[in-house]
């Protein structure tokens, strides 16, 4: 069980515009974190679509956040990034496959469980991730 | 995300002896689900070296529920097959890698977030997977 590696940059970026609050590039935050800026451009299209960010294009151009830290809640990011229909396979489309499917209790108890852990992020801002915002920052601009 | 096989063909494996109440073997289970033989195999050593089952050898022999349903807590078998430690990379051995390691919130938060996934199943005893035995049964045995 694994938070995949979407989720994970998505909420790489988030945290080093919160904590920069500038504009960035894709390839800053991939020097940043030393991971793949293909896959960060990805997952930064990605972000616009959903709204979290905004981008410009040019010289100066880059990434924004689209609201305020403490207005971003992470539980939905993680929601939106995260493809929890296949978690288990009977929660998927294809569920009708399984032998036990409308008289197993397991789909329920996982269902449940994973809006518990969703629920717990929703507790969670952005701003929350970097609570130590000059530290964070400092750390990233080292790599620079 | 998604639950790894291991725990989902251990709970399946449990499920099929809650609901059967007898000795079963692994090709019962895996002609049961219609599951990779070898795979089921290596769960069900695990699951007797957990304590979850223990296993008889020989012409009648096979697999049986060490404990009742209603004593095996659902989260406590996912905990033990689910490994949850590189869940993300920062909450691995390899934590350190990280460039914010440290001054960075989404580690306590996700840990959170599993704790709470967790502790949504451990309200789920094995015997809750199997709310109606009968039906339950009668959709495996109808495979044989």
């Amino acid at each position: 069980m694994q938070l995949s590696l979407h989720s994970d940059y998505a909420l790489r970026i988030l945290m080093a515009l919160a904590a920069s609050g500038r504009r960035l590039s894709v390839d800053d935050v991939a020097r940043q974190f030393d991971i793949s800026r293909n896959h960060l451009a990805k997952v930064a299209q990605e972000l616009q679509a959903q709204g979290f960010i905004t981008t410009t294009r040019g010289r100066n151009g880059g990434m924004e956040l689209a609201q305020e830290p403490q207005d971003i809640i992470v539980g939905d990011v993680v929601r939106r990034f995260e493809r929890l229909d296949g978690f288990v396979s009977c929660l998927g489309l294809g569920a009708s496959d399984c032998v036990v499917n409308g008289v197993c209790g397991l789909k329920p108890a996982l269902s449940g469980a994973l809006d518990a852990f969703l629920a717990h992020l929703d507790t969670y801002r952005l701003a929350d991730l970097t609570p130590n915002r000059k530290a964070f920052l400092a750390r990233l601009e080292a790599v620079e």
